[in-house]
């Protein structure tokens, strides 16, 4: 039980698209990511996820709109809506979800982690 | 599926101890708090619960030790440990925590809201 800093945190890794767990509580898993670029489509079947902005910004691609999440914002996603995020420039964001969740969702490539580092 | 502003949310009201809904996902509520003062003793016993602060700093008190949480900084409090939040400044404050939480816990007095407010 000890305060957890997200900078501090955020300082321990450079690469893009590979979520850190930092938390874990009531089976969900709270984890930080540095995001540039697109990611891939994809929707999780069981999960809803966040997504809360620390630093920078990014576009959530959805198949109908487009949602620019701005530093201090969050959007939360709800299973099985397809989703892209694309960061134009780095972005540092926040996710919770549950423990289950597979960052790719139902698509396994290059970018799928299904082991979870925690730092 | 739009964004969610904290700073926005947290204009919308100012009475402290009294936590808004922002957002609900995977059976877990999102709440924002403006906090001032001691809170009430309390452990809530199936529910972990995560505070995050937005603006300013708390302690977070328990039987043994007290834990200082800055703005940017966040705390895991886990089911049934004791834990009493005071901040000495107003402190705006995000709460995830599972939808059956209960602010006081088992504590029943002035400060528990029953009826949660969504904004």
């Amino acid at each position: 039980m000890d305060a957890i800093n997200l900078m501090e945190k955020l300082n321990l890794f450079s690469d893009h698209y590979h979520p850190r767990l930092i938390g874990e509580l009531n089976s969900q898993h709270l984890k930080i990511a540095k995001i540039k670029g697109e990611f891939v489509w994809h929707s999780h079947e069981q999960e809803d996820e966040l997504f809360f902005v620390i630093k920078g910004w990014f576009n959530m691609e959805f198949r109908d709109k487009i949602v620019r999440v701005d530093e201090g914002e969050m959007i939360i996603v709800p299973r099985g809506v397809e989703h892209r995020p694309v960061a134009e420039e780095e972005a540092s964001i926040l996710l919770f979800e549950p423990a289950s969740t597979i960052n790719t969702g139902a698509i396994r490539n290059d970018l799928t982690h299904k082991k979870i580092d925690r730092i």
